[in-house]
């Protein structure tokens, strides 16, 4: 067992003294500061472009295209700058790590403020607030897991209340296939969606509007290299395969969800929409935040073999700070800034993504470029750190009261929920996720 | 509600008496007569050419790419032919079923024997023999339905003795998300997948072989024109929306399934592979062997309003012979046939396809052109017509007997199996599927 200096090796696009010519990504509260350079997708509108890959930074987007047109990357392999042309991130991810570290240090270097090099005269930048940005890879297969033991505690006991935990979750990490059509990008509307439900008092089902619309936080991702069918990955190989995280969104219906659940899981309560925030922050970015695989009590089992390695145990976990904001429409209208709703940590994850996608693809399932996987609701053992509606208000029994008097057991129409990431720590340069947003729309 | 013209008009491409030149077709046990003409996508292999999109005649196959190069569908419309050109039949597939309509009749005049007409003297046919046949569309997502009622009661009570057909059954058309990236078309050999699996008298779970290795005969619905997400799809549109029919092997390993199914479905035990035939046989070629919907017993509840139309229930069903056979290497080394396992009907469906499509769509979920929809194992009430082993041998209690003395519980190393499919009725040309085979090969 070694211990992979790729995955936690700090190099110079660390260095907490770098600043950029890039103004606003040297202020302490900016999400994209010059350390972080996740890569997104977005397109200028109008002119019949085609999209583009770009880089956050500060509140600017470096587009890659146009720094290679310029020769701005004439040193860079050729088919990482072909990568680079794509209008999605699919190829990128394809090439791996290494190929992406080249790239991200010398997009360091063209954004770095430094006395020997000017800011190139050409126009690199474009602002954030002129681009929509689109979904970041062409997804294939969408995964979701129930990574989090508190998430599934608390779910356990509403639905089975005589049996929370079942026998399979600490040898298991348990996971479903979602819907990878309906997956949005941040800013996109989410429709209430329709289907059966059936109240307890009643003696059939009825087909109306879900009136336990939730929102589930959770961290997406995405697949870089793949694997081929009937090709396991190691654990000790299995960040070699990823690309980066984002946050993700799992709206949930949960008056369908409990009617057509079993014996097959979830399906019409979670496949209307997935939300996911544009920007996808690297492993390498998250180099300095990385933290101990969940540490289990001496009752709980260890992993099983496949599913274990020295590393992952030491350094699997991501310390990521994770909130949920709401604002209403009241809210809106009022002009009344969006409420938070819970904070937690996605260090307390029952498993590491290593697990997960080691797990994945453990039957020989083969997992492609730009597949994202979800970690299931992050929920931690504290009061307050809850990631959906359904645990913060015990399935609908416990209201949330918000400031200006307004109450919520579940999502209303124009209720806009934002989620949030980011990662501190002393000595290192705060990084963020940005948002990952979304307003309620009425059923059809 | 109008009585559907186009889902039941019989035309001129159904005509008993028309036969092709290509005198393959005309052998009454072929399953690509001249009132077939299913679509699929081949590959001649070798000389850097890409693959392409052909339409199955006896043993042969129509290249309509060189169809259109030769001037032999000029009076068909511009987009229409772009599509014949394409490497997928995903644009195809989005047209809709009036320009298939139009190119299936163009086909029939190409290929029937006429005396006021020659066949083409350019070689438009590629032999079977000689081609490879590729999976016939960008499978953008994969949804496995759970729409027959014997196997539903039948599994339920392998599962939960107390408790085989749970309350929801008979209300929703149940289905769970499977796996896009690991369908295979035939041909393909399929690796025995390793997992987790909890024995009942062993106290912790292994990671080994999977040792209860499972077929399910099911038929995929390939989706034609999509919807937009948001928008659901009417019951009596669904069909409208379907492009074609073709034979799915959604392998199933028992041992992974037990174990990890709960609480949110098949995961591992399902997603190592899904085999489908490579030919799709559209719903106009299928037309002569439409037959009511499953008849419900007096105290079953009817269709909720959303799920029900007088149309659908007169003529929603298909009338599809469907079997399973097998071959081992011994059987396979001593030169001896496959041997039939079971044969059943698929108009003994609980759902129909049309009901599950609109189920699918209810809450706003987009379906895509090329998106998979499976029927779920189709099994009849009558004994022999299971489509798995777990219920032909009772969860593998009740041992098969081959007719060289071999038994089996379930899947060997080595097994061939082999689903065929095919419609015929008097006063009609019988209709077949092809082939929908694979050999299970030992783990990694």
């Amino acid at each position: 067992m070694t211990f992979s200096l790729k995955q936690t090796h700090l190099n110079e696009t660390h260095d907490p003294s770098l600043k950029s010519w890039v103004e606003s990504a040297n202020s302490s509260d900016s999400d994209f500061p010059i350390q972080n350079l996740p890569f997104g997708v977005f397109h200028k509108g109008g002119n019949g472009e085609s999209a583009r890959i770009g880089i956050a930074i500060g509140d600017q987007i470096l587009d890659l295209k146009n720094c290679i047109k310029l020769g701005l990357f004439d040193h860079l392999p050729e088919p990482l700058k072909d990568a680079c042309t794509a209008t999605r991130l699919n190829s990128l991810m394809a090439l791996g790590s290494e190929p992406v570290s080249l790239l991200r240090s010398a997009v360091s270097q063209l954004l770095r403020l430094d006395v020997e090099q000017s800011p190139p005269e050409a126009d690199v930048l474009v602002a954030m607030t002129d681009a929509e940005l689109r979904l970041p890879a062409e997804i294939g297969d969408y995964t979701d897991f129930y990574a989090s033991i508190f998430h599934a505690t608390n779910v356990g006991k509403l639905f089975r209340p005589d049996n929370p935990l079942l026998p399979n979750y600490k040898y298991v990490p348990i996971a479903y296939h979602g819907r990878a059509s309906s997956i949005v990008p941040s800013g996109m509307p989410i429709r209430r969606p329709q289907g059966q439900r059936k109240p307890p008092d009643a003696s059939i089902p009825e087909f109306a509007p879900a009136r336990m619309l939730d929102y589930e936080l959770e961290v997406g991702c995405f697949v870089g290299t793949g694997n081929a069918i009937g090709q396991p990955i190691a654990i000790d190989q299995a960040e070699q395969h990823i690309f980066g995280l984002c946050l993700v969104n799992d709206w949930s219906a949960r008056d369908l969800q409990a009617w057509e659940y079993q014996p097959l899981g979830p399906f019409l309560a979670k496949n209307f929409a997935t939300t996911i925030s544009p920007w996808i922050v690297t492993l390498e970015a998250l180099a300095p935040f990385r933290c101990p695989a969940f540490q289990r009590s001496n009752d709980d089992p260890q992993p099983l073999p496949y599913l274990h390695s020295e590393t992952d145990q030491r350094s699997g976990g991501f310390e990521i700070t994770l909130e949920v904001w709401l604002r209403t429409e009241q809210m809106q209208s009022d002009g009344v800034a969006p409420v938070r709703l819970s904070q937690g940590s996605f260090s307390q994850m029952y498993w590491t993504i290593a697990q997960m996608l080691t797990h994945h693809a453990s039957n020989g399932c083969n997992l492609r470029s730009g597949d994202l996987l979800a970690s299931g609701t992050v929920s931690n053992a504290n009061p307050g750190s809850q990631g959906c509606l359904l645990e913060l208000t015990q399935r609908g029994t416990q209201l949330i009261t918000l400031p200006a008097g307004e109450t919520r057991a579940f999502l209303a129409d124009g209720d806009e929920i934002i989620l949030r990431g980011f990662c501190q720590r002393e000595g290192y340069t705060r990084i963020g996720f940005g948002e990952c947003r979304a307003i309620v729309q009425p059923s059809a």
